[in-house]
């Protein structure tokens, strides 16, 4: 296994210059086309087979050496509309176009660059170092986890059927932790999240004349209220649920009564059974709410976005975890809790039938995070910054992106060395 | 007309007798036996021809002195379960039997006494006067007012077949209001009252298991909630009704949720399309605030009583109004606006679809009263005493009487003279 | 009197070109500039003493025929953001600048142009027949009737203190109901109507994470389904109130709980007290709604709008129904039933503490109103166009004008004359 | 250790008559007036010094033998308001006067009696065997478990001042699992209860006058509606909480609003700041949504019981898992997850600042449960009876004895050895 990770600490200035150069350029979802095109020509120039257009602007490099076993390693690509604040010299300018079609500035605020950055340090790593392992390695580069449909995506465009087998799936995510620290729990780590939009029906009309109309702000009010149920009385008190009304709207003059209302909803699980149990709560209440007050027609429930469970593979994570310890320390190596955060990389294992695992790494100065174990707390007091926030900037960044990229080879070299 | 009325005034002091008789005894709703056997012996001795049980305990007496026209003259027997205060020497101490099994003090706090004592005073005075009128007397003595099934259990045993037919129904209630006062309304005179009871079945269990159990409490909650939008949405604002849960009943120990849970509903309407509309919603709101809480079978919902709508004849009313304030003064007869109480004394003139009138007579000492033309702001003040009250005895006794059996004649005698 | 209406007939070819023109070029309220203009002068060459500029662009002229008595006449001058249909030659093209600063079609949809049309007519007829009448005359061009403001903006500007005392104030409106027929109602004749914008503060945080934050649209939920009881509990069943809740809107992003919520409410009513009533239980509402999520600060409750309880004068109101049914015949006037409408003309009449009377005039052809006395019912069947349709352009142009010209001045000389 | 055990097996035979006597006369909470004479006189033979009438009906027998340490032993004593079904000779007949004032059949349904058989047992057993052992012991007979009251009434009866102090406190109860299986738990073991009462207080009234009234049975269905947010939002979703409205009573009669409504609430947690959370925003939701509706005066709200959270110190059960390993085998020994039902057991450590370990011990028939490890699962398919049925009758009854005699003293024996 020492021989997978010769000579890849000195890989980091270039990995460095590249996770600059995407952080510079940050691009949102689905519109991640410079991005790719990065992506795409360095791992043809370490010696990858490279489809580009996967799924959108997805990218796929495959580099065989011998058949098996087959390893399958994800980054994803896009950015958020986020403004970044100035912190650091190659901080973006860039801006998108927003999903309600304005202009808006742009940030890898999600830390997706590390991510990237890293997978590229361990392609090449194992393009060079290929006398020392044999199988497949597929470098997949996924656009659009932000809004969770770019690994379906993938997947709807053939990625089974179109490239080499793989008998794991292994990725990983920059935390509001210390770098160096490395974070792998086996079985459920992520929620499920689901997302709907409902547009409920009544009848519109004057303000002063509620008997001739169908009142929907009535009927979207019930609605909210009558949800709280779901947790609290569907749900069995062990089970973990969360139904959020995030946003409702309806009418705009003050003495007239719309006549529809929407509501955006957010559901997250940890159970395959209780999610099907509060999805079908809500389209009930959702139903029934709506017919008490006699709506003409029925609400529309559709689905905004999705993300399943993602689960790690309980005796894959713990080899993983063995090896991390063995690797880099104990004291670097943690166990977190399950998180409510959601990530759909989760889907390509699943859909193969393959194990996959799925880690956090840290990227931020070690002096802000009392204790390692519990970075949580840390970003919970104030002292470092979230994910999503204008700061997310690691600032340890070499440590970081050595530490992410000896990671993923350290874990794919249990299947290929 | 004045034929009609000479040697009434003599007759009071035997009705006064009867009065204090029938205060002495009262009963409660379809248990009038003694009541019934009081009233026919009278109406026998006058010459009428009586009919008894009819309807349970139900009391006919027909004096037929011509053909045409017929008019029906109608009071009501029943009593109340309330305890009476020791005001008068002839004060109630009679018990019976109420509706859950038990023993109850009874007391005539509806003044019903005052109803039948008026109509026995009319039936006498006209049959002594046959030969000043032609046409046929029906003194109807109603079981069961108060609980509403009275008037339909008599229509219901064949009145209608059984009896000669009626040109008019005449009818009358003690008001709190000072005596000898008399209150007409052409038009709708009391609100049509529907009383139901909802049985929400849900699934009881453990307290600390809320997922093993569908919570009738929150299915009645949400029920009595969303009631509310019946009125405050469903009717024009120009329409009047009452929708009231005063009832709810579920559960016994704190930590076990019940399997069902019982709520009683009352509504009041001016209106039948408003009446239809009120119940429909009911329904439709009792049914889906069930459904939605994934309730195991539909609630029940029972009628437990109904009041139709009073409506008196408008031609017929007026009449009886003016002749009123020839007979008696413009000062002492009042035009009253409708009444949220109700009443079944209607369901005579609706089942024979003939006009009907129904006026209150006041039957207290005027002293209490600032405005003879607004009672109910006494009683409303507290000067004075409410229908079912256990203070609500007649003051001004003989007066009142008086004036009761003098506006019955009057009324009769635009018909029959 | 019929001296007052000598030659005002032959007037009215040229009111028609006046009506014409402000049709032509209608102006949204607070915005009448060239409105105020036209009508300032001509009622300079009428001979009153002519102000501008009273409460924005509000137009005074005061004709002094004698001391007393002092009666106000009100003609309304906005217009409304409606594109008007193509049906008259004199068909508005105009637009101008909406609430939201956007650029809209203008249409006198509302007919403010007949009342304008109407005063001139009736202030130049006044003016040339002042031998046979003696007193002052206000004519009161308002501004902003439509947003409710223009009334108070012009009292507000020392009315009062600037012009004569006036022992009158007499208003018209056109309604979609027959020409030459007047609608005249002693008493209370239009709603009160205040508009309300309640703010929820809640606090806002990760939609995964409720127990962070103060859920804002549980708690707009909760306040909308509990003002159902306003009107269904609060208020007596034979009131009248309307709580409408207009708009909500609260929220964005799916995922992300946000920090306030905001709703617009609509609030009707017939009588003070229940106003009062009503407006105290919804800020009673609306708080403790907040303060049982623990909401960080009470919610905002501002005033949008509030038009006064339109009531006019009974003494008076049927002083001008007799004149105009001696002067235009019985059939043509009629007492109509409250409307749930409001108007802010009532203002100048209650600043003042004297007398207001305000009356409805029919504007379109006959054929379409098979009962005169019910054109609401002829609007709802749709056989004739509403209030702030586009399609409301008057079709019996002449008779109207000459009919709500002549009322007016008919109505002026009760006290004139 | 074993010199500790030596011999208790023999004992069973008396322990097992004593058993059926008390089995046979089940006494409800703190009316447990013969079962405590009968353990009082027991311990006294055993050369017990004891102390009755602690905190109502308990018992205390202290045995010196050395100062050090002092180890509490406790059995409660109280049975249930259930009728027995006939399945043991030794059947309970027993009646007693149940909350209401009613005779009610009595049962030990819940086994208290297998708790104080074999205190008894480990009592006699140390006392006998003194010599292979020094400290203090106390005999613990607590009444009233099952209302929540009884250790806390020893607890102001002084206990802590009068009888000599303890190094840990120990206890058990049996459970539907399978005869010499054992379950202990370290940390927290059974969530803390409270259950309230919550009476609102409107204003009662005529059914068809709400607005003369304050409906109490609004207020009631607001607070169970608004109260499902306070697991649905305040609680975090790792947290566990219940909140159950398991009663509401108001109203009797269909057209009379009540004045108060009565709530029954019951809570359940694991953790005293969530705890603190869900009665603070029950508290503040009650106050409220009273105070929404204009509520003359606050809801009152009282406890009903309240049961501890009941946390097992972490060294000391392991070590007596550890213990109960050696001594009976792995196979019987198992580590339960923590329990929804409540206890008040912990009440003498958390007074004492010392260390309680609290543990099951089966009572039935192994056939019935397919895998000891969940015997819940037997439960919940109905193969096996639940605590509180009328068939909890242990079936391993010698067994059964054995055990838990032996399990109290070998985990006596950690601290008394």
């Amino acid at each position: 296994m020492s021989e997978l990770l010769t000579g890849l600490d000195e890989r980091i200035g270039g990995i460095r210059e590249l996770y600059e150069d995407l952080h510079r350029n940050p691009e949102l979802s689905f519109q991640e086309v410079r991005t790719a095109e990065v992506l795409a020509r360095r791992l043809r120039e370490a010696g990858f087979e490279v489809t580009t257009g996967v799924g959108g602007t997805g990218v796929v490099g495959v580099l065989r050496n011998g058949d098996e076993p087959g390893v399958l390693l994800r980054a994803d690509m896009d950015a958020l509309p986020v403004r970044e604040i100035e912190a650091v010299d190659y901080r973006s300018t860039a801006t998108g176009t927003g999903p309600d079609g304005d202009e808006t500035p742009v940030m890898h605020a999600c830390g997706h660059d590390t991510h990237m950055a890293a997978l590229i340090a361990a392609a090449e790593q194992l393009a060079e170092r290929r006398e020392h392992w044999s199988g497949t390695v597929l470098a997949v580069c996924q656009p659009a986890e932000e809004v969770g449909g770019g690994a379906r995506a993938m997947l709807e465009d053939g990625f089974l059927e179109r490239f080499p087998a793989f008998d794991v799936a292994l990725g990983q995510h920059i935390a509001s932790a210390p770098s160096e620290h490395l974070y792998v729990r086996p079985g459920t780590f992520m929620a499920a999240a689901d997302s709907l939009r409902v547009t409920v029906h009544g009848r519109g009309g004057h303000g002063a004349q509620p008997q001739a109309t169908v009142d929907p702000i009535v009927i979207a009010s019930s609605i909210v209220l009558r949800l709280q149920t779901v947790v609290a009385r569907e749900i069995s008190p062990e089970e973990v649920a969360v139904v959020t009304v995030a946003a409702v709207h309806a009418g705009s003059k003050e003495n007239v009564i719309p006549a529809t209302a929407e509501l955006k909803l957010n559901v997250r699980t940890f159970d395959p059974a209780v999610r099907e149990t509060v999805l079908e709560a809500i389209g009930r209440i959702v139903r029934h709410e709506a017919a008490a007050a006699g709506a003409p027609r029925e609400p529309d429930i559709e689905p905004i976005n999705s993300f399943p469970l993602l689960v790690n593979d309980v005796d894959a994570a713990r080899r993983i975890g063995a090896a991390f310890t063995e690797r880099f320390g104990a004291e670097f190596v943690h166990e977190p809790p399950a998180k409510a955060g959601s990530e759909d990389f989760g889907a390509f294992g699943t859909a193969a039938g393959v194990p996959s695992v799925f880690w956090n790494f840290g990227g931020f100065d070690p002096a802000h995070y009392p204790d390692p174990a519990k970075p949580n707390a840390a970003v919970a007091a104030g002292l470092a910054p979230g994910n999503h926030s204008p700061e997310f900037v690691p600032t340890g960044l070499e440590p970081t992106l050595r530490r992410a990229a000896a990671a993923m080879v350290t874990a794919a070299g249990l299947w290929l060395a």
